[in-house]
């Protein structure tokens, strides 16, 4: 038994908080959500997180969601993902942050779950699949700027990885040749850098995420749970 | 001279950042972002932001953008808007910070600036305006019931009072007879709470909110620039 319990579905957002967990070395359990029977929608997680998304952290704080604010929080309380919030680059650091979390995730999450922002209508669908991924090639040559212009700390690594990995995956019924990687060499750096840390093999090994999961990425063949 | 200056225009989400300056007491000069000259997309701007978004926030540590970035950085920097980060309720502030800004702040951008995410077909604008308002009242509600069990703390209380104006406030081509403050008490509240405090008195002269900018908005007046 241990201070955190990580409710997680393997290759879903939880992902990022088991590599900061991993990377920090905080000890911590797992509970699997069962996405292919809605468990992120039944009552007893719901009470974890009332909106039903994926990942919930338990802390002897009370639970936590969000992914931006558990990595933060993480970074706070336990170190080495980030600077302090007395540090001079802290504001560097939580305006990136904010701008992943605010603006980047949502449009993967648009980008792979349009039904949820226009409903089913194919015309819609199509619009939305244009201008996100046009804003998302934007939003991603803005962070090349960045990551080019000083290291990113370990947080937005860890975010930005699988984030990247997913451009690369999904949306499965669609053409996913707006997304290259090697565009963006500061990017495919970062993610090259994440892949080699012992953070990573822990994940590779839970969520069977494969060899190169960020550089060179195929679906998760996960051991138990399911991705989607 | 001040420490920092708040680049702005009338009546956006810059008004959040004025109200968390003005409730902490904190000096700070104004830049009006001149909105109908789209001066948020001009060269000096965008070396403060390059994602041309108001607000920007000029520190001794160097421009911040992302409003909930900037909100979380004067709350840590200069007190009494949130809990502290070894704080026991940082978990649950945190928490709902991310939510707003990655969820509802976003929600209302997609209301209000429909072209950005579907182009300029109508039918597709439609669909998303009526699942972003579904979504938006369940958003709402959450909000309404984590207000019913505990006092928000005042950095959310800053950041929602305004985004529940825009809600009554826009978009001015659509119906919104979706949004009833009434039907959600404690936000409701929240909003009266937020209406009488001192750092709504100055932004309303700065910006021209009218008499109750949060429970019975109307228009901004302001006595310079453009709300749009």
């Amino acid at each position: 038994m241990t201070d955190y319990t990580l409710h997680y579905a393997p290759d879903n957002a939880s992902l990022i908080i088991r590599l900061a967990l991993e990377a920090q070395g905080v000890a911590y359990d797992t509970c699997l959500v069962d996405r292919a029977a809605q468990g992120q929608s039944a009552p007893a997680y719901r009470a974890l997180n009332p909106h039903g998304l994926i990942p919930a952290l338990q802390t002897p704080d009370g639970p936590l969601f969000e992914t931006g604010a558990i990595l933060l929080w993480l970074a706070d309380r336990h170190g080495g993902l980030a600077p302090a919030a007395t540090d001079a680059t802290r504001a560097d650091f939580l305006k990136w942050l904010f701008f992943v979390a605010n603006t980047v995730h949502p449009a993967l999450r648009m980008l792979f779950y349009p039904e949820k922002y226009v409903g089913v209508d194919d015309a819609a669908q199509d619009a939305l699949h244009t201008t996100v991924t046009q804003a998302l090639q934007t939003h991603l040559r803005r962070l090349e700027d960045r990551a080019a212009a000083d290291t990113l700390p370990l947080a937005l690594a860890l975010y930005l990885a699988p984030l990247l990995r997913w451009c690369a995956l999904y949306p499965r019924n669609r053409d996913r040749g707006w997304f290259d990687l090697r565009a963006t060499p500061h990017l495919h750096a970062l993610c090259a850098r994440v892949e080699t840390l012992p953070c990573t093999a822990a994940a590779q090994t839970a969520e069977g995420l494969g060899p190169t999961p960020f550089t060179a990425p195929h679906l998760a063949t996960p051991p138990i749970g399911s991705a989607t």
